[in-house]
């Protein structure tokens, strides 16, 4: 059983490593960009968006070139454990989710899935045994098309930097004046 | 000279094998980073914020335990170039970012931070060259609070899951009815 380039042992000791810890969406991440690197012609470019920020961004960034600050992987979320592998000028793409029609012989993973019981009341060694023996099983695929919006040359494009009159450090000028941090959109109080 | 628990050249290499590329952000979001660790008090857990998806969340995910995947690592952009690590509980923290007032000597480093000329005119052996000459010495580090919303317990809250009537996913129930992506606010057309 492999995972990515992996064998499976060997992919959770990177999820370990990365992740910090063997979470059950890092697992079910890792069999979902899998399926969609044996589903995608070999050699072609993709960008990934992943629809949740819950783990999933990390097993497509250990198993994939995409990451988030190389600009190949994006979060758009709808709170749906989904990733999508598309082509980055056409949008034409396929989606991987996990299907929640599948998960009858799975009752530790309906029950994760669900959040049917507190975290801490789940059995995680079960968790994550029924994970690896469930396999590509409870996945689905689709075919999708991503919005223009998503697209290569449509997003990141790069305007002229200027310095905020308010705070004084040098941002892209296409965001307003002053800076969106000075205009009370920024993390700080 | 050393980035985090790295030698510069071996950090490269990490840049390299993680993000693709040697990008002029991904050293100076390395300097910044370093700059981050060395000043906050040893063992002290903290989350981190960037204020740009470009490059330095790569950098933070390099070098430290945070990461999208795993919640420790948010993007709030500013469009500022700056990286704020914070106690995860208080919101107090230190903000970095690259101090254009500090950029007197580096030409080329004010060519590519300012934009002034096209990406394929610079020079980018130079431009590498003098991030790294430059050191730590063209940042500047501020104290911060972040605003409550970003702190632990008040993001990432775990709500009921339910199957949206529309498309038959499973998604928070918090998010309203039908999920946000048959709402309209999906990745996909």
């Amino acid at each position: 059983m492999s995972i990515g380039s992996f064998g499976y042992d060997e992919f959770i000791e990177k999820v370990v490593a990365f992740h910090g810890s063997v979470a059950p969406g890092m697992i079910a991440g890792g069999f979902m960009v899998d399926i969609a690197l044996e589903s995608l012609p070999p050699g072609d470019f993709f960008d990934v968006i992943c629809e949740t920020s819950h783990c999933l961004p990390d097993a497509v960034q250990l198993l994939t070139p995409c990451t988030i600050g190389n600009g190949w992987l994006k979060i758009v979320s709808t709170g749906r454990f989904a990733v999508i592998f598309y082509e980055k000028y056409t949008g034409r793409g396929i989606r991987i989710f996990i299907d929640s029609t599948r998960l009858e012989l799975w009752d530790e993973i309906r029950t994760w899935f669900f959040r049917s019981t507190p975290k801490h009341q789940q059995n995680s060694g079960l968790l994550q045994k029924q994970l690896k023996e469930a396999g590509n099983t409870i996945y689905s695929i689709e075919q999708v098309q991503v919005k223009d919006v998503y697209l290569s040359n449509k997003e990141r494009v790069f305007t002229a930097i200027t310095l905020c009159p308010s705070c004084g450090e040098a941002y892209p000028e296409n965001l307003g004046v002053p800076c969106p941090a000075c205009a009370g959109r920024g993390p700080c109080e």
